[in-house]
This record gives C-alpha cells, sequence and structure tokens, in this order.
C-alpha cells in the first residue's frame, strides 16, 4: 500500500487542498512524537502504579491544561478528552438533552451546522420531544446575532451555533450571541438559561478560541483539522455549571472508583471510559507547539483563493468570502462537482473534496441542494502559488 | 518527556507485564504503516474522490475484510469500527437494547464481565426497567455454561458473557453458551430471540476467535491488546439479524446520505459517524501480519507464571489458572498491592498492575473486594526468564 502511495505521489507534485475535511502534512513533531510514544512508553494511562503509566498519565493532564489555558477555561476538569469532535459533540448533545430540554422546551441551531451537530440534535430533540428550530442561513450562507436571538423564547434551552462553516469559511458571531444569551440568562434560574453551544471544528487551531469571550458553555474540537494533529483524539469544554448536569452516554473503566457501579461523579474522567488515545495525545502535544498562523496570512490566503476563482468563467462561487481560506464553487450544468475533483486530482494533482460536505442544511439557503460543491480548503502550509496552480487548472478544465 | 522517559528506561532493563492492560511493544510494523500513512497520504477516508482518500478507504475496507474473515463473519459488513472496544461494547448494548428488552425483560451478565460491559448494561437496563442478573462465578473465577443457561427463563433477551478474564486469564465457555441459546432460539420467535454478547478484549489476537462456532451474536474487540495495534480503533461484530435492529447511539457525518436528517440505513457506515481514524487502522493492518502465538507457548508461559507464584511464601495466588498468561495474586494485610508494584517498578523495572483492573463484581467472587490485586499479565514478547525474574523479585521483596 505505502509504495503504491509513492508511486502515485511521485508522479506529480501534491497539492493538498482538503483541510477542512482533515490537515496534511501534519505539523512539525506530530509523528515523532506519537512514534517514541508507542516505542518508548507505550503504556495505559492510571491503569498502573508503574512510571510509564504516570508517564502517559502526565502526557494527558499536560494537554488537558494546555487546552484548558489556551481557550480560556475556568479548569483543567472543564476539558474532556473524546474519540473526535463527532464523539465530543455527541456527548454534550446527548448528555445535556435530557436535563436541559423537554417536550415544552426548544432548542436553534444554525443551518450551517454540520451533520455531527444537526444529527445527534434531531436524534434528541426527537427522542425527549422538544421543538428543534433550525434558522436559516443568507443566500451568501451568513446569518447575524439578531436572526439568531430573535428566534429565542422563553421555552429556549439551547442555541447551536457553529464557529465557522466548514463548507464557505464564513465565520458567525459566536460571541456577539453568547453576549446577548448572557443577558437574558441573568433573569433566568440556572435551570432555565439557555446553553450556547458551539462546534469548533473549523477555527480551533486557526483562529484564537476563547470560551469566556465567546460566552460558549459547550465548546468542541478536534486535534487533527486546525491544529494539524493526529486523527483519534478531541477535546470538549463543558463550562462549570454543567459539570454535574451531564449525564455521560457511554459508561466504562475509568480507572479509579472501580468498584462503582457507575461512571465517577467527578469532571473529567466522568465522561473518559476506557483507554485513551495517549499515542494521539502525544501527536496533539507537539502539535500546540506550532505557532499560529497570522491572521493577515489566512486573509491573504482567502482574498487570493476567492478573486481568483471569481475570475474564472464558469466558475460558480457559492456563498461569500469568510474569514478562513475556503471557498465552495459549482459549474452549472455541464460539469459535475465529483468530475471536476476527479479531473484536477488525476491531471493536475490537486486534492480537493466534492458533496454536501455533511452540511444537511445549509445547501437549501446556499441553492446547491441538487449540485454539492467543490469545495477548496487551504491549511497553513498552503501557498499562494497553489492557489494560483488551482486557479489555472480549473479555467482549463472549464475551456476545455 | 521523551529524553524522560529514554532516562528512565535506560536506568533498568523495562519488563512489561501489563498486556492486560495494554500491549507493548506493539507488534513489528506497527509503528511504521501509521507513521507512513500520515506522512505520505493522511486524507479522510470517504470524504473525498480523490486518489489519497481512496487509498485511505482502502486501507479501512482492507482492515474490515482482514477482521471479518479472520472472525468468521457473515461478511465485511457485520464488522464496523468504533474508536475503542468501550466506544464499540456502548454501541452494541445501547444500540440493541431499545429493541432488545424491556420492562418485561429479563438480561444476564457473568460477575466476570469488565466495567465497559456491566456499566452500560447497569444504565441501560435501568432506563428500560429490564431486570439485570448477575451470575456470581465460583470461587476461583470459574464459571460453567449449566450455571448461565440455567439461568435463563422465557424473559431473556441477551447473556453477556466475555471470552476471558483480564483479572484471571480464564476463559469461559462462550461457545457451550452459545450452542444452548441456540437450541432455546430455534424454539423462540426473532424477536424474542436471545441475544449472546460476547467481549473478546482479552483473547481476540492472542486466542482463534470464531463468531459462527461461538454462537456469538454481537462480539467486541480492541486492536491495541492482543492484536500488538494501536490504541484508537476497535472492532464490533454484529450478526445480520441484528443490522437493522441497531439504533446508533452517536450520530454525525457519514461521508455519503449528506443530506439525509439521520444516519444512512445500511451497515456498518450507521455506526461510523465522523472521521475514521485511519492511522489506528493502518496499524492494525500491520499487526495482523503478525503470526499468532501458539497455544504452546501461551501454555508454557501461564504455566511459569502460576507454579512459580504459587512457591512463594506470602503471595496467593487469587483465582484459578486459566489459558492466558495472567495471574492475580495477593499478599494479605502485611503488603499492599499497590506498593508492591510500585517496589517491582521503582526497584526491579518490572511493571505490573494493582487494583481493581475495572472488574467490578469479579471481587466478591475472588475474595478481593478489600484488597484487589495485583495483575501480572504477559504477552508475546514475555519470556519465561522474565517471568523468573518476577518470581525472584517477588520472593525478595515478601521476604524483606
Amino acid at each position: 500500500m505505502e509504495s503504491l502511495i509513492a508511486e502515485k505521489l511521485s508522479i506529480v507534485t501534491r497539492i493538498y487542498l482538503d483541510h477542512a475535511s482533515t490537515s496534511w502534512p501534519k505539523a512539525a513533531g506530530v509523528i515523532d512524537a506519537m512514534t517514541e510514544f508507542m516505542r518508548d512508553c507505550g503504556a495505559n494511562s492510571s491503569r498502573g502504579n508503574y512510571a510509564s503509566a504516570r508517564q502517559a498519565a502526565t502526557i494527558r493532564e499536560r494537554v488537558r491544561g494546555r487546552l484548558a489555558e489556551l481557550i480560556g477555561a475556568e479548569g483543567r476538569q472543564c476539558v474532556s478528552f473524546h474519540s473526535g469532535c463527532t464523539a465530543a459533540l455527541n456527548a454534550a448533545i446527548h448528555g445535556l438533552m435530557p436535563a436541559t430540554a423537554g417536550s415544552q422546551h426548544h432548542v436553534i441551531a444554525s443551518s450551517a451546522e454540520h451533520n455531527s451537530v444537526l444529527r445527534p440534535l434531531r436524534q434528541a430533540t426527537r427522542r425527549s420531544g422538544t421543538e428543534l428550530e433550525i434558522i436559516r442561513c443568507e443566500k451568501d450562507g451568513s446569518l447575524d446575532a439578531d436572526t439568531i436571538v430573535g428566534a429565542i423564547n422563553a421555552r429556549t434551552r439551547m442555541v447551536a451555533l457553529t464557529d465557522a462553516s466548514n463548507v464557505t469559511g464564513i465565520r458567525y458571531p459566536v460571541a456577539e450571541v453568547g453576549r446577548r444569551i448572557a443577558l437574558i440568562n441573568a433573569s433566568r434560574s440556572s435551570a432555565d438559561s439557555i446553553l450556547l453551544l458551539c462546534d469548533a471544528a473549523q477555527t480551533f487551531g486557526s483562529l484564537p478560541i476563547n470560551v469566556a469571550s465567546m460566552g460558549a458553555h459547550v465548546l468542541a474540537a478536534p486535534a487533527h483539522k486546525g491544529s494539524g494533529g493526529p486523527l483519534g483524539i478531541a477535546m470538549l469544554y463543558l463550562h462549570p455549571s454543567l459539570h454535574e448536569r451531564i449525564e455521560p452516554t457511554i459508561q466504562g473503566g475509568s480507572g479509579h472508583d472501580g468498584l462503582a457501579d457507575r461512571m465517577p461523579a467527578s469532571m473529567p474522567g466522568r465522561l473518559e471510559p476506557g483507554s485513551m488515545n495517549i499515542a494521539a495525545l502525544a501527536g496533539w502535544d507537539a502539535a500546540l507547539d506550532r505557532q499560529p498562523t497570522a491572521p493577515e496570512t489566512w486573509h491573504a490566503l482567502t482574498t487570493r483563493l476567492h478573486n481568483r476563482l471569481s475570475e474564472i468563467d464558469g466558475v460558480h462561487i457559492v456563498g461569500g468570502q469568510g474569514v478562513l481560506p475556503i471557498a465552495s464553487i459549482e459549474f452549472g450544468a455541464m460539469l459535475s462537482c465529483a468530475e471536476a475533483a476527479a479531473i484536477l486530482d488525476a491531471e493536475f494533482g490537486i486534492e480537493v473534496r466534492s458533496g454536501y460536505h455533511c452540511a444537511a442544511e445549509l445547501h437549501d439557503c446556499l441553492g446547491t441542494r441538487e449540485s454539492g460543491t467543490l469545495r477548496i480548503s487551504c491549511g497553513p502550509s498552503t501557498t499562494l502559488d497553489e492557489i494560483d496552480r488551482l486557479a489555472d487548472a480549473l479555467a482549463e478544465i472549464v475551456e476545455s
């Protein structure tokens, strides 16, 4: 397999523009840190009182502490580890919903949410009989705070708003919505307060995230996207007020309180059953050493991408320009997005993704429910030259 | 951190005897395969129509096919991937329980079950009002098929029986129980049939596993234990009759059917939301190339371990000798298991685990609810000489 991969990659220089799906190449040091952990330590964390096991636990707690500090959490116990952002979001949505909203209540989600938010929300609200209201974005994929806050009523108990769209790269006004939810909550009892849940899958590691200034009560992000870390690990931030409210939806060995018939009461262990993926955490630890990409760099990439694409006859940019270097395009009836992606890969060595990008509702707003889009998403290693080569290739494909 | 690990390990030769917790060192080729995937491919599987993404999907499907064949599954769609054995068991127990058992029904579990079975079973039966009956093992940790089958009544809908204990290494009569459940099911409607759920965390990769000859309807196993693979990936086998019955307990992006408001209907994608850990699958793929350890080797290790331990005054072996090279011991009032583990590590470079080993109920049977045990668990790389060195060290500790 590896020789096949190497052979394929030797044919053309690889231009990877699917960073919104996963990062490649990984941040410097990630693979080495994982290798060294697996080779030199390899023990299960908190599963034995010997030095290697304690070293594994030390890695876990160091990353937890770094992440808590990075996002402005109230303490490291606010950060639990999950196997991916989907698992983290499910732990939060299914774990909080029973105590948060019932058949008399109302939950709001933006239509920009990923299926990892929409699908568990649909399942959890269906089960509890809670009303789920999905707020449509504008035709360009944007959504303002007034529209979201305007949908809040006395029965509302949760608002799910992603930090940025994985289809357009547009960032949403989470902090503004958070401020206004805090004002509403100030006149409510804590049992009736509104939770703000933020999926930061696209932004964490690329843009600064601060849960306090965002007013987010729940925030999830994986290691493998903007952080440049490995697959297999993600974080869930939970505001301290939720630590006793959340019910573990997955139960198993906890490394302590082993004789108890349920998960331990204390966070974050309450949400962390089973063997923790310390190899992945060692990789994330290394990824967190990377210098953040400057906002000007993201802006330059985003602007070049949108400018170059907008110049190509036959290419239609779907949605507005956001803060992340992402663009979704379609070609009209003559060329499908899947065909274009296949040609870009086979002829030009350019890797992009076609389809719906797991954003079920957004395509109604963008008018792409039939076609889907071809999504180009850049990362910290992307160069302006690579964007130019993508644009040249697209122009050639469309002309032919 | 890595330099600290290296420094610590250089002091004494490391004797790792905590294989029941996780394997170390990893099987040959595992770390290289993961490194090569992350370095040379790194794409998300089924998330784009370009060659790297298809190569990632190829790895996933190759491992799925290999595992399906290895365990005698009816087809590769019977094997779904999860982030760990705990996640796999939770997906099965919480996903099947609503359609399997309600307030009129009865579920059986052995007291040898790990918390990754007991805790989700307790939670799921509590929620549905199902009676959960835990069948006590004998004082030596054994449990015969008659006792389990004798507990089955007309209301019984599920039997959970682990393939082997992680505390004693004793294997349970899953195949015999499976045969007798099949006989009972032959006179029941499919809706009333009894499911046999088998946690094969300790045996898969060490002993042959065949779901057909075991009569298991559900079986879960991780990559990181007997297989010698990495953390972060595990398999769940589901009998074809359950594919339409299981409800996904975690929902998210599915890579296809992106516009649907719920998970796809078809297995295994139905249970696999989010980005799949292909790096870990590449590692498991390499681990599966390892030649299985011969039963005679396991027997020689197990016998030497139990014989040597039984010769030491002041060491009490807890439970009988099983087929896996595991032994649990305790020392009486003069020495705690935690102290002994700490001394073994610090003075002799021997890594073993003390405590309850996430087996909440078994300690009542073994008489170790107060003390827990010191567990020694060998792997394919363990030598008879290492067992002798452990025994010598224990003798020295007990004498001093």
